[in-house]
């Protein structure tokens, strides 16, 4: 039906000094060479116990929120050093130590096969009935993403250094090209519909090329990266326009690090004046509380907070219409954000919550298209830029 | 902050006599005039009324599933003639009436300005408090989806003709240039994340340029489309991958029309095997039951289900671990779309139907991992393209 071509054309090939050349196998080699070794680690540690006489066992770093900690001086949450031993000649370990072998074994595979999967796809690859019994390797996918999720950090590697990826969200567009796995993608030519971000952002798979940027602006929602988008903001203010789909996804989080961290761009996150939008900055500057141990990878603890504020409903003289009530639950998740140590020594987001609450109603950036349709991509944004009126 | 650069160059210009050039503005004019003048002569009628002293009103077609007919000629779901009388001097219907022309102001000033906006948007810039009274023009989003849709059904416009969008989702990579909004998208060059399917993708805005692709196949997830990608298989096959996260949103379902409809390319659909999956394939084909009106320009009544089958579990030698026991809901969803009248006449997909329930299990796109990694994209999609093995 369809003809082979050549996998790659001469043209296909970067030819910037600041990107590595070649196919994404070529790139990714050291670093998968490194994260096999970790796993022959494992795996040879567990063979000498065996071989030893003695109860194989792997320690797994405790991912509790009571094993979370704030490192105030890279201020990012960490994970603590408390670890469990996960032993095989224990009945209620056993199965969950099969599990943590035979995820390693499959990433093993992954990376030696130069491919990725999903997680629904690791936990179909490692599914089947142990011989001679009725008992499943896996019961369900329930089961497998958190083992893999302890392989992560009992190994130190990032889910996507095993080659598995998480769902894919978001969207780019601005002044910048990318390489993505050889292709050059020239993210100032992407239309209206954008470049999808894809599910792995490691340096193996994407690298930058050209970015006149001066910074990002990250908004929550693609409806309003449209809105963005169409009004060109990105070209009018030498920027880059990412969105993540609500809580940004690994991918999105990875992105938005490497582009403060390698190219020096300042990150403004334009989210919602309620606490899903304070949330989702505190997961994007100091890391998600289940996943600590990805903080110091995808954490970006300089990024800035925009707006929706709570003043916006005086200070952009809004109508009551935006009003949206604040329910007993955002209550109660306003006040458990405000505790956040990272949140609880700053005066000013103490400030900002209690406002809201005081306010007794949250607003979507949305809400602004109350005063016009651009409002937000012609006042409100350029203001806050203007007079550097971020929180932090 | 930012330097304000020229909103064109000229080499973003398109050459090819296929698309139309200059800015999407310029483009749109044509379908835009069209689109005000429909909303000048809903007006203008109610006008007349009003200034006859008869009592205004809009007829708005009725989007129910009894007014929701299966045209077996043209193979697609269309919409009867009844239709419900909305007056303004009419207590039960004085609301709606001020809301329906109310979002048609909304959507003139939209199209006159050359802007979009999400149906949130949309919501947020009709409403206000009416003056002198402590009512709003709408109490929630929920008031303002159904009647935009009823403007929609009433004007003949699509919504995105109204400049009006629904949520985006979706990917496309493979053997096609497009032009979107003036910038040139080569999809062979798309990386690991591919093009983001514009939530818009009316011809003023998305035009086809270069296209070598032979068939378009459309997988149901991010994750599965990610596998096909990273394998290349566009390019080793001649085609095109789409993916439409799960129940595919309007822009997909355009696309894929227009691609089918413009280029002539056939829709291959590859789905779970279970009712969402058919469910799934049923809107692609055939077009959704609650906005049939939108069939005319979204369905692709030829579009082909390549599997998963439920004859897959024997032919593949899938392990039972694949096995995923239908619900009772599952059980009654099956039923019900067997009886589809699109269904209910195709000896094929009553029996494919009928074995999923005699199976008891339905089965994932994701489960042929169990035989190999990429076993979906070297053996199983190639093998029903090599014996045109469809269901229709």
């Amino acid at each position: 039906m369809a003809k082979q071509r050549s996998k790659k054309t001469p043209t296909m090939k970067s030819t910037s000094p600041r990107t590595t050349p070649g196919s994404s196998a070529t790139v990714t080699k050291d670093r998968d060479k490194k994260t096999l070794m970790k796993i022959d680690e494992l795996g040879e540690a567990i063979v000498k116990s065996s071989l030893a006489q003695r109860d194989p066992h792997v320690d797994i770093p405790m991912r509790t929120v009571s094993n979370t900690k704030f490192n105030k001086s890279k201020r990012i949450l960490e994970m603590g050093s408390n670890a469990q031993r996960r032993n095989l000649f224990n009945l209620s370990m056993a199965k969950k130590f099969m599990q943590t072998v035979l995820l390693a074994d499959g990433c093993k595979d992954l990376i030696e096969a130069g491919k990725t999967l999903s997680l629904r796809g690791m936990y179909y690859k490692s599914l089947h009935t142990i011989e001679g019994t009725n008992e499943k390797t896996f019961n369900d996918q329930s089961e497998s993403d958190p083992v893999l999720e302890d392989l992560e950090v009992s190994l130190g590697a990032l889910r996507e250094e095993l080659h598995v990826y998480a769902r894919k969200a978001g969207t780019i567009a601005g002044n910048i090209t990318l390489i993505d796995s050889g292709d050059e993608i020239d993210c100032r030519r992407m239309g209206s519909g954008g470049y999808s971000i894809p599910s792995i952002c490691e340096p193996s798979i994407i690298q930058f090329k050209k970015c006149e940027a001066k910074f990002v602006l990250h908004v929550e929602k693609n409806t309003i990266w449209s809105r963005f988008n169409e009004d060109r903001f990105w070209q009018t203010h030498n920027c880059i326009l990412t969105e993540g789909g609500g809580q940004p996804p690994r991918g999105v989080r990875r992105l938005l690090r490497r582009l403060h961290e390698e190219l020096g761009l300042p990150i403004y996150c334009l989210l919602d004046c309620d606490p899903w939008g304070h949330y989702i900055y505190s997961v994007i500057k100091q890391g998600s509380i289940n996943l600590a141990f990805e903080s110091q990878r995808m954490a970006v603890p300089d990024a800035k907070f925009i707006g929706i504020r709570a003043q916006d409903y005086e200070r952009c003289e809004l109508s009551d219409d935006v009003k949206i009530t604040l329910t007993d639950r955002d209550i109660t998740r306003a006040q458990q954000i405000a505790e956040y140590p990272w949140f609880v020594d700053k005066k000013p987001w103490q400030r900002e919550i209690e406002r809201m609450l005081a306010n007794g109603f949250k607003m979507e950036v949305e809400s602004l298209i109350t005063k016009d349709i651009s409002y937000v991509t012609e006042t409100y944004v350029p203001q806050r830029l203007e007079e550097r009126d971020f929180l932090d």
